[in-house]
C-alpha cells in the first residue's frame, strides 16, 4: 500500500477556496476571450474548459501495483447542497482555470500539502480531509439525496416499471449552460455562453461520482442535440431523434449524465466505472447521426476521471481529427499545446467524420489503456507513439513533458501521409522547466509558421 | 478466493437433460423458420445458433482479482463417448435454445444450484458437480481417448515426421454438418440442413477443450471452404486452395477444429486458450482469398468460451459489417438485438470486405479485452463503446442490458458518418425486466422502421 | 516466484564470445548477399539484421503472474568501456547471426546453462551470472559513466536550462553507420555498408538500458533523415526539418537513441520501459513528413527488449505493409518467413504510407500486448489473428511455429479482401523439427509460385 498511498499524497491537498461561495460548484472559464478576434475565439485552438467539482469517493478504483485496497476516508458534498447530513463537513475540489494562460489558477491553501513536494507549478486541485469516521455518515447521507426514480441499481432491477426519467438525480445534480450557436458560414459550436460558441466546444471534466445535467439552448435554426459517449444517460438523454431527445430551434432541453464508480457485481463480474477519454456530440442535424451538426463543429471533450487518477499540471490539449484537419485547422494554425519540461500534460484525440486516421507524437509514448499509463510494472499492456483511430472513437493520455527527451518543439501529426503533407500536423512544445523558450524552439515554431499547407 | 468461488457459483448448475440420450452431444436449432418467408429466414437478421457442449474443465483459465488459483473438481466427458474411463460419471452442459424466441430453453433440473441466485430468467447451461477425486481419472481417461496421431503437444514437437493429420481426433470428435447452397442471385450462405442456408452462417459455439468436426457439402456450382479464425486446424483444415482443402461442387469434406485451454509452456511462457469471438469464412471461392464467397455471404460466427467465461442469458447478437451494412441489410432491416433489464446480453461483431468501420452502441460500453468485460477492478484495459475494425476483426463483448440507463430502444450503429446515414444502423431493444415494453420503445421503433434508406 | 525463476533459468546462459573483443560490441551482418543478384539482394524479402548487445538489468520489467519482485542480481557493462567501476566483471549478450541461414550462431559457452533444457535448437543469447553483490556498485558506476548532460533524469528536471544534448551519452554508445543510397529508379533504401541499400533497411535490435549512436551517411541526391519510433531521442536526433536534423546530399550525420528500463517515476506512476517492436524512416525527403523518402523506402524495423524478454530462435520476420504490398512485394515475390516446428519465430509488421490494412496469419494467433504474448494464466489481453494497422502503426509478436497445428505452408495476408486480391500475400513455412519439407509443403509453395499477381 506504500506505493498507492504515497501516490495519493503526491497531490497537493488543501481547503477548498470558494467553490461553495459561488453556490453552484462549478466556474465557467471563458478567459480565452481577452486579446482575441471574434471568430479567432469562436475557432479556438484549443477549447474552453470546465470541470465538474471532484469529489473523494468512498470507492477507490485503481491502485498502483494490481491489488485492491480497502475503502478510503474521504466523500464529497455538493456546494449549494451541503448540510448536517453530510456531518457538515465541507469537501470541495473544484479546478480553477485561467484558461488564458493556459495553467491551473492556485489555491492559496494549496501548499497545505499532507505530503510529497509541492511548487508553484503543481496543480491546485484542492480536497479537505475527511476524517474516516463521516464515511457513513455521507453514504447515509447520499441515500437520502436522492428522491426520484433513477437507474442506478448495479442490475438496472430497479423501476423497470416506471417511467424513464434518468440516470442521477438532476435535481440535485451539478448543473451547467450549454449554447448552441452558429460562429460563421461553415461552423456552429457549443459555448457556456450565449454569443461564444466555440470549436472544439468546452471540454467538460467529472469524476466518478459525478451526476451533470446540461442545459444546451439552441439558438440556431435547426434542430441539434447533446449525444454523448462513456457516461451514463437514459433514452430521454439519449440525444436522438429516435428517442425524440432533440431540441428545435429556440428551444432548451436538459441532458442528464452520471459517471459511476466501478464495482463488483453481484454476480463478481467487475462492472467498469466512467473513467475515460470520451467525447460528445451533436447526433440531430442534417440526419438522423448528426452528420450536419459534426461537419459543422459540434463535438467537444468530455474526461472523466477515477477518484485516483493523476491530474495534469496544464489545461489538457483537445485534438479533434476530422477531414484531413485537427480542429478543422491546418498546420501551422493548428493547436499549440504547451507544457514546462517535467510537467504532467494531457493530451485528448477525438476523431470524427469519415476517415481513419493514425495519431503519432514526437518524443513520447503512452499505454494503449484506459489511462494512457500502466497501472503496474508488470501491465502487458501495448506503449505506444502512433494510434489508428476511426470515426467516434477517443482517447487520451498524459506524459511527462520532455521526460528523458528534453524540451524543444515536438511535432504531432497524422501519419497517413497524405493526411500530414496536407497540413494535418501541429506542435507540441515543451519549455524549459522555468517556462522560458529552449535553444532552436523558437526558430522551429517560426520555420513551422512559415511552413504554410 | 472467495470472488472466484462465487462467481462459480452464480451460474446455474444441474444434471445434464437429455445432452447424451440424444447421442450425440449436439443440438441443432432451427426454429428461427416458423412464421417467416423463405428469403426472410436465409438472409435472416440473425443466424441460427449451435452449441457443442461445454464441458468442465480441470485446468482453470480466467480468475478474478488477478489471482491464479487450483484445479477445480470438474471434468466433462463426451456424449456417446461416456464410459468408465471417465468414472462412469456423466457431465453435460449443452446449451438448449430456441431460436425462434430467442431465449434459452430451461432445464427442468437446473433449479438444482449450487449457490448464487436462479431464476427463470436464468441461463440454463447445466454442469454437473463432479467431485474432485475424479480429476485424475478423467486426466488419464483423456490420454486414452487420442488414438491417432494429433497435433496436441505444446510445442508441437510430437510426430512431425507423421503425415498431417488434424489438430485433434476427428474420430470422437463432436460432429456437425454444413451445408453451402445458393440463397438467390447475390447470396450463398451455410446452412446446418440442406434447404436452409442462411447469412450470415449459424453461430457455433465451443468452449475450450472441444473438438469439433464439421463435414461440409458443398450444393453450389464453384468451389468452396471452411477456413476459420482461431482455434486449431492443421493444413488440411485450412480451407484454402493453398493446401488442397477447398470443396468442388458436389462434394464434401471434414473440416477439424480444436478449441484448446490454457497453459504455461515448458519454458514458463503462457499459450493462450483458444477462447475468444472469432468467425469462420469461405477462403476458395473467386480467388485464392474467398472474396467471391465472402461477398456473398460465406461466413458466420464462431464463439468459444473459456470454461469459466459467464454465458449470456439470450442469444447473442452476431452482427456481421460488410459493405455499409449489417449482416447485408441497411436500417430498417438490420437485426433487433433484443434482451429484457438486466439480462446478460451478448453482442458479436465481425467484420468482412474491403472497408473499415467504427462499432457504436448507445448507452453501453465495454472493454477492450478477450472477453469484453474488465477481469478484476483493477483491470487498466481501455473501456469503449466505439471501436475501429477491419476485414476480419471480430470481438465482442456482454453487457447487462439496461445497467444503470434503463430500458428502451438503443441504437447500435457504425459511426463512420457516410456508412451510418446509408443506413449502417439497427436496434437494441432493451425491454422491461418482465418483458413487457418500456414508454417510448414502441414509438422509437415505428419511428425507425419509417426512417427507410 | 517459481515461474519466474524458471522462466529466467529456461534461457541458455554463458560467457559472452567475442563482443568485447571485437572492441565494438556489435557485429553487423551482410551475409544475405551470397548467391543474390543486386537487385534482389537490396530489395530484399528480409532486411539484414543488427543487433546491439544485450545487458543484464538491475530492473527487472516483466513477472509472470502479476507479482512484482525485487531487482535481480545482473548488470551489463559495455563493451569498451568495462573496467573496475563495474566490478571488473564482464557481461555480453551478442546476438550472433548467420542471416543467410536464418539461425542465430551458436555460443560454444551457451550449454552452460543455470538450469531448464537446452538444446541445439535453442537460442544462443549469452549472459553471464552477476553476482548479486555487484549490483550496487554497478549502479554507482552507471552514474558515473555519465560525462555530459543527458536527459535521463524520470522527471526530465535536470539539466533544463543547457543546450540540448542527445537522450544518452553517445561519447560511449554502441556505434552503427547507415548509408542512405538509391537502389533503382523507384527505390533508395538504407544500408549497413555502402553499396549494399536494402529495402526495409537493416533490422536494428536493443535491449532497454541501450545507448546507440547511428551516424547516417546521406548518398543519394536529396536531403533524408533517420526518425524513430518509440525511443528516447532529444530533438538533435528528430530527423526533422522543423529541428533542422536532417542530413544534406554527401553529409552525414549522427543520431543517438536511448532504450530505458521501466521505473516507477517519484510519484509512484510507472514509466514504461522502451520495450517494444517500433520502426524507423525518413522524415526529410519529398516534404515535411518525408513521404518521398518512405515510398521510396526508407524504412526499417526496430526491436526493443526488455532484459527478460524471450528471443526467437530465427531471425525475425520483418513485414512492411505499404500500398498494398508486403516490402514493395507482391505473392508470390513477398518475403519467406520460416521456422522448423516448435521453434519460436517472431514477426514484426509495420505499416506505412496512406493505407489502413489488416494482417491475418493463418494457424497461429498472438496477443494483443507490447511482447504479442499473455504475461499471465489471467491476462484479460485480447487474443487475435487479425489486427487493423494503419500507417506508422508497428507491432510483433512470437509464435510456436506449428503449435497445435503441425508444419505446413501458413498463409500470411492482408484481409482487406481487394489487397490480398492484388497479391498482398506470402508464405510461413512451418519446416519439420529436424529442418524438413512436412508433406504438402512444397505443393503450396510451387502452387503459390505459380499464382502470380
Ligand atoms: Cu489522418
Ligand atoms: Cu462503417
Ligand atoms: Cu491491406
Amino acid at each position: 500500500m506504500a506505493g498507492r498511498d504515497s501516490r495519493r499524497r503526491a497531490r497537493s491537498r488543501g481547503r477548498g477556496l470558494g467553490a461553495c461561495q459561488e453556490g453552484v460548484g462549478l466556474r465557467r472559464i471563458h478567459g480565452r476571450a481577452a486579446g482575441l478576434a471574434h471568430d479567432q475565439l469562436r475557432l479556438s485552438q484549443r477549447p474552453p474548459y470546465v470541470a465538474v467539482h471532484v469529489p473523494d469517493s468512498p470507492v477507490p478504483r485503481r491502485v498502483v501495483g494490481g491489488r485492491s485496497s480497502s475503502p478510503r476516508g474521504g466523500f464529497a458534498c455538493f456546494c449549494g447542497g451541503c448540510d448536517a447530513r453530510h456531518g457538515g463537513v465541507y469537501s470541495s475540489s473544484l479546478v480553477l482555470l485561467t484558461v488564458g494562460t493556459g495553467t491551473y489558477a492556485r489555491d492559496p491553501s494549496s501548499s497545505q500539502v499532507q505530503g510529497g513536494r509541492t511548487t508553484d507549478k503543481e496543480r491546485a486541485r484542492v480536497r479537505l480531509r475527511i476524517p474516516a469516521l463521516f464515511v457513513a455518515i455521507a453514504l447515509v447521507g447520499s441515500a437520502l439525496v436522492a428522491g426520484v426514480v433513477v437507474w442506478s441499481s448495479p442490475t438496472g432491477a430497479q423501476g423497470d416499471n416506471e417511467p424513464a426519467t434518468e440516470a442521477c438525480d438532476a435535481s440535485t445534480a451539478e448543473r451547467l449552460d450549454l449554447y448552441a450557436e452558429r460562429i460563421n458560414k461553415n461552423r456552429i459550436g457549443y459555448g457556456l455562453e450565449p454569443g461564444k460558441p466555440t470549436v472544439p466546444g468546452p471540454t467538460i471534466e467529472m469524476t466518478e461520482g459525478d451526476c451533470l445535467a446540461i442545459k444546451l439552448h439552441n439558438a440556431t435554426t435547426k434542430k441539434v442535440s447533446l449525444h454523448t459517449h462513456g457516461v451514463d444517460y437514459t433514452t430521454r438523454s439519449d440525444g436522438t431523434s429516435l428517442n425524440r431527445s432533440c431540441v428545435r430551434p429556440g428551444r432548451s432541453r436538459t441532458y442528464v449524465w452520471q459517471a459511476h464508480l466501478g464495482s463488483m457485481r453481484d454476480d463478481n463480474s467487475v462492472e467498469p466505472g466512467s473513467a475515460g477519454y470520451w467525447h460528445y456530440h451533436d447526433h440531430c442535424r442534417g440526419g438522423a447521426h448528426g452528420t450536419g451538426g459534426i461537419y459543422r463543429g459540434l463535438f467537444g471533450g468530455l474526461i472523466v476521471r477515477a477518484p485516483d487518477d493523476p491530474v495534469p499540471d496544464v489545461e489538457p490539449c483537445v485534438l479533434v481529427m476530422i477531414g484531413t484537419t485537427f480542429n478543422f485547422k491546418r498546420g501551422p494554425k493548428t493547436p499549440l499545446c504547451q507544457a514546462n519540461l517535467g510537467q504532467r500534460a494531457e493530451f485528448v484525440v477525438i476523431t470524427h467524420g469519415d476517415l481513419f486516421h493514425t495519431f503519432h507524437l514526437h518524443g513520447h509514448r503512452w499505454a494503449d489503456t484506459r489511462s494512457g499509463s500502466l497501472e503496474a510494472m508488470d501491465d502487458p499492456s501495448r506503449v505506444i507513439d502512433n494510434k489508428t483511430t476511426g470515426p467516434a472513437d477517443s482517447f487520451g493520455f498524459q506524459v511527462i513533458a520532455g521526460e528523458r527527451v528534453g524540451p524543444g518543439a515536438w511535432m504531432y501529426h497524422c501519419h497517413v501521409q497524405n493526411h500530414s503533407d496536407l497540413g494535418m500536423a501541429g506542435i507540441f512544445l515543451v519549455r524549459n522547466a522555468d517556462g522560458s523558450m529552449p535553444p532552436g524552439a523558437q526558430q522551429a515554431l517560426d520555420k513551422f509558421k512559415r511552413h504554410d499547407h
